[in-house]
């Protein structure tokens, strides 16, 4: 059973006034700029088909811990791309899953479905071996009701905003289907070009002829694909987008003429382009990207820092995103000077950075969220999406960002049924968060109960700019 | 109003003895042994004229905050070396601070601001855009009374000794002018030569000449130069001086050859130097500077890792020291193997290091200070001189340094008032590192007794080499 | 005197949960899957000489605090390898330690030693100038009985297994020794490679020779070398190891052709190999290493990232190992992809990996550990081997890796008598970490009842393959 005071701390000062603080905004809305649930789930409002392909498949925080641990990916189900053959029946792949729930123990994931099972689908009994078959039947049976479609979840999670993560080329038609069923869900897009960008990536080529298609003019030159960038951030910013969302390996920025840029651009047309020309052409546009947001105010995310499918193996079997990214040292006061110069001061500029690499918080993060206007800092990220996550981020950002300089929670998740978990984690923590600076006489309380709505949800919806529903019209 | 526990865990046991130890030191005198404070403030002895050129516009840690939100640095008063009208009216500044206040909610400015407000100026309400005017009265009637004159805070604040930072071309004629006056309070130059010593800095062809003035010699070689510096190097120790300090982008050292250095030195003379010049001059007057500290016993202080000026447009505006100076990470282990080698097992030296990455402290600096008996570890600097910072610091130092081989508390600040602030906020959070330490039964309670007055004077004394007020003599 | 709740939280909910935790496992044998224990001590089985030559002179954690305050080696008898004489009177060593006793408040020394003086030896007086002979009196007059002989030292600790580290081309003739001696004591062999290995190394061209001896052929070239090398590792699991260990001054792996790794070896047997060739070669024999213990089982360990002897003059007087050694930053994330891509995926794989680097414990290492089947982390090394150190490695590896990708707690001393202070602190640690989730329901109580067996033997058993006393056959 879920305790009403887990994650404050048991010291009684602190809980007591994190009980508090909590109780303002346990039943606040949940605002969610960032994240990965796919639209078509709302598009289709279909049930979901098991709770395999609910909760294990399609979460790679879960099937990584049970790989690092020896079990075959095949055992748990997740589909391979090279035809390799897969456990096809979701009740074993349940039992593998159950059976190795110790796993959890500790870990954000343990927390998130813990709450998951007995919030969402009222199961208390503790998932093991021994009641993974009546668990199974339980979540089975819930997902068969009308109350568990993913539209009654959605109001049900009192979600007021959720932003999706989706491609410059993306038609957005499954966004389209939700506006023209007059749900009044809002399920917003976000721009993220990062295949449109990235000259070294595989399917470069075939996404700039994808680009010419959607904008309905063929991409022969650096000056056209500049301007089909730009017509699809407007076409996002019709349909409700508030913000674009870029990874890059490093946050390296740097501003080419553009004869080298369309040089670049043209060698990268003909196959014929350089890891130099790679780099130095994804440094640019994030230039320009951020020359964009200034001009159509979408906010600009980053989130550097990580080699993507570490395990060849697994990624040649499996594809990408299946628990084999390892982050990397990064750096951003060098890397971003070029940007930060040039449009770090302009009131028109929103940058949200994010990092993987903890020891930038306090050294980089911090002192640039602390004097730029234009940058914010995005909320603990991914592994660090976590409890000590968490209060090692208020800890190391607190002190010289303050508050308002970060961009509040994002849960960045593609685990839809995890996204009022998630939020409740972050919640609670920052009510205790706040609670220890009150019970240190760092802070007042009052001041503290005007912080923790700001840290619920506020900062998010200023951050990016969602404050109003019209602004997506 | 201050609550008398403040910044001490909310454990009872813990706050317990937290108290305990803290009134042991809470009231002895404060040891200064670097900062920024204006040694004409003590030579002219003038009241500050209003609150807004006492606490706002000179202090940076305040206004990059405000800045950081989109509040122009012109409207605060900040002055502009371009020409640029600022404001003028220190109530309109004072607002415009007032009405932002609750962005220092979680900050050290916070902390210390408060602090200030009301144990210098009696001052018990809250700082809010409606208190704005109330407030900039009452401090600006304080500042009218001659017991707010700097020399009766000084005395008022119970310093026992300022050391100031100043170029080594500085005649130090305030120093001297507070020494003719009679007046007892010791406040002593530190020899910080970073301009004379860094042929890439645009004013350093200038500062030779001058260092040819004030030493009465034109500086026309290398030997001559070397000469010069010790020349000043003396007589800022006949003025009272017991430390050197010295910026640079990182903490390498390197001894080149007298030929080698003689040979930069004079491209640089002509303004023809290279950028592999500069890194190189930098390391090898690193060097020199640690050979002339073992030669005159001025304790050698070293501040690397900000990339400074990172904000040009700020720069160009305001000129440097506006906030906008970000850290890099820095690598001391093999950086400093060659002055390590040369100098760091010799009795006479002392090396104090700081750090703004603070990753250092457990995997580099605490293994070299316990180890080199040269090597002391400065308090946790700039950014990280905060309460969780400073925690920070004693956790990851302490353990394979020891309490012994660091360098005591030093406020670093150029501003005058927040001095009792700072010390007393590390003095608390000494305290309660200590309790921690005795409620886990690492310490015993003597022990504890024991480490408290070295932890809040003893060492800074010691390891600058303050002991005998007749040192300056 | 000792206090039975030592470093438990003084929060009484967490001490309440601790204490019941720690009692669960507080008499456990003592598992040492990784140190330095001389074998010899247990072949020999003499009684030990006396207090300075047991607890000061060998320990390089003890006599670089007193360096680092300025006490000379020569003083602490610490032997010169260069004529220089030393201190040979051990009661006069035992005075200057007493007397300097003070320097390890806070520490892990410290502590251990505090714990060894009380019960190992039955002090309960605290060590100082002035107890220092009496002290010395009452160790030495213990020294002499038969029940402090190693042997009988070994059973009293309760120590169930404990793994020495012997270099490569290591008769183990002390192990064969205690086995021949029929005692029951379970001292087995590691295999450390590292000169042999490493051809940048003065004594490497010595070490290859002596191989040849050992295995009874010469090394004229690079196939022989590698088959010399699976010779000894057959011979030491022959003799009970479970194990190898690698330290490496980067963890920088690639493979090499046959054609290359034999060009670079066959330079290196005639003194002509460079720099590029030493860097290479590592690399790859780490590559070797890997694809060894696929074959063999041999649990391969990585501790890279420390600047060995950095101070030189220390290093030319005393040798290596005398506290001048000086952590690196590190990267894991790129340098072992080559190594894990070939062999992270394979079920008889097992890699453990330290640090000294704390920053790659939640940025690369909790995600490699989380991710690949065969990577385990080890537990917190050497500086890190203290109170706050275990509880950052506790916070920031288990969130991403969870607890069982954690390789449970060793020793790694060379200090005897140390070792069950040792493992008593650390199983202290884990029970309040634990008991912190119980507190905050993270984990429930019977969850935490589970684990701790696990951090306190469990783990390490599995890990290392040690879970049956005859896999030493």
């Amino acid at each position: 059973m879920l305790n009403p005071d887990r994650y404050f701390d048991s010291d009684p000062v602190v809980r007591g006034i994190a009980r508090g603080l909590y109780e303002q905004v346990a039943n606040l809305p949940l605002v969610c700029p960032h994240g990965h649930v796919d639209p078509r789930l709302f598009a289709a409002n279909a049930p979901f088909p098991n709770p395999a392909e609910l909760i294990v498949i399609p979460d790679h925080y879960v099937f990584r811990m049970l790989y690092s641990q020896g079990i075959p990916m095949e055992r748990l189900g997740v589909p391979s791309i090279d035809g390799t053959p897969v456990e096809a029946d979701p009740r074993k792949i349940w039992r593998t899953f159950a059976s190795n729930f110790h796993l959890f123990r500790g870990t954000p994931s343990g927390c998130w479905l813990k709450h998951e099972f007995e919030s969402v689908f009222g199961i208390t009994e503790n998932l093991s071996a021994a009641s993974a078959d009546r668990i199974f039947d339980q979540i089975s049976e819930r997902l068969a009701r009308p109350e568990f479609l993913p539209r009654a979840m959605y109001e049900r999670f009192k979600i007021e905003v959720l932003c999706t993560t989706d491609a410059a080329t993306d038609t957005l038609k499954h966004h389209q289907a939700i506006r023209d069923s007059g749900w009044k869900g809002r399920v917003l897009p976000t721009f993220r070009p990062d295949l449109a960008v990235d000259i070294s990536k595989p399917g470069w080529r075939m996404e700039i002829e994808k680009l010419g298609e959607v904008t309905g003019r063929e991409i022969t030159s650096y000056p056209r694909y500049l301007q089909a960038l730009e017509q699809r951030r407007a076409f996002f910013k019709s349909m409700g987008a508030t913000a674009t969302d870029h990874a890059a390996l490093t946050p390296y920025t740097n501003e080419l003429t553009l004869e080298d840029a369309s040089a670049i651009f043209e060698r990268a047309l003909k196959g014929e382009w350089t890891c130099q020309d790679g780099a130095m052409f994804t440094a640019h546009m994030l230039m320009e990207m951020a020359r964009m947001s200034v001009e159509d105010g979408l906010v600009m995310q980053l989130h550097p820092g990580c080699y993507r499918s570490h395990n060849e193996l697994v990624a040649e079997r499996f594809g990408p995103d299946k628990g084999g990214d390892i982050p990397l040292a990064t750096e951003y006061t060098r890397n971003l000077a070029p940007l930060l110069n040039k449009y770090g001061n302009h009131p028109n500029f929103r940058l949200v950075l994010f990092t993987l690499d903890e020891t930038t918080y306090s050294r980089e993060l911090a002192p640039l969220a602390g004097h730029y206007p234009a940058v914010t800092i995005g909320p603990a990220w991914w592994f660090h999406d976590s409890l000590q996550g968490m209060m090692r981020y208020r800890e190391r950002v607190t002190e010289t960002a303050g508050f308002y300089n970060t961009a509040g929670f994002n849960d960045d998740t593609r685990a839809f049924p995890s996204i009022p978990a998630r939020h409740d984690l972050s919640r609670r923590l920052d009510s205790n968060f706040l609670a220890r600076l009150v019970a240190t006489h760092v802070l007042e309380l009052d001041e503290a109960q005007g912080l923790i709505p700001e840290l619920a949800a506020g900062l998010a919806k200023r951050t990016y700019r969602l404050t109003s529903p019209d602004s997506a019209a």
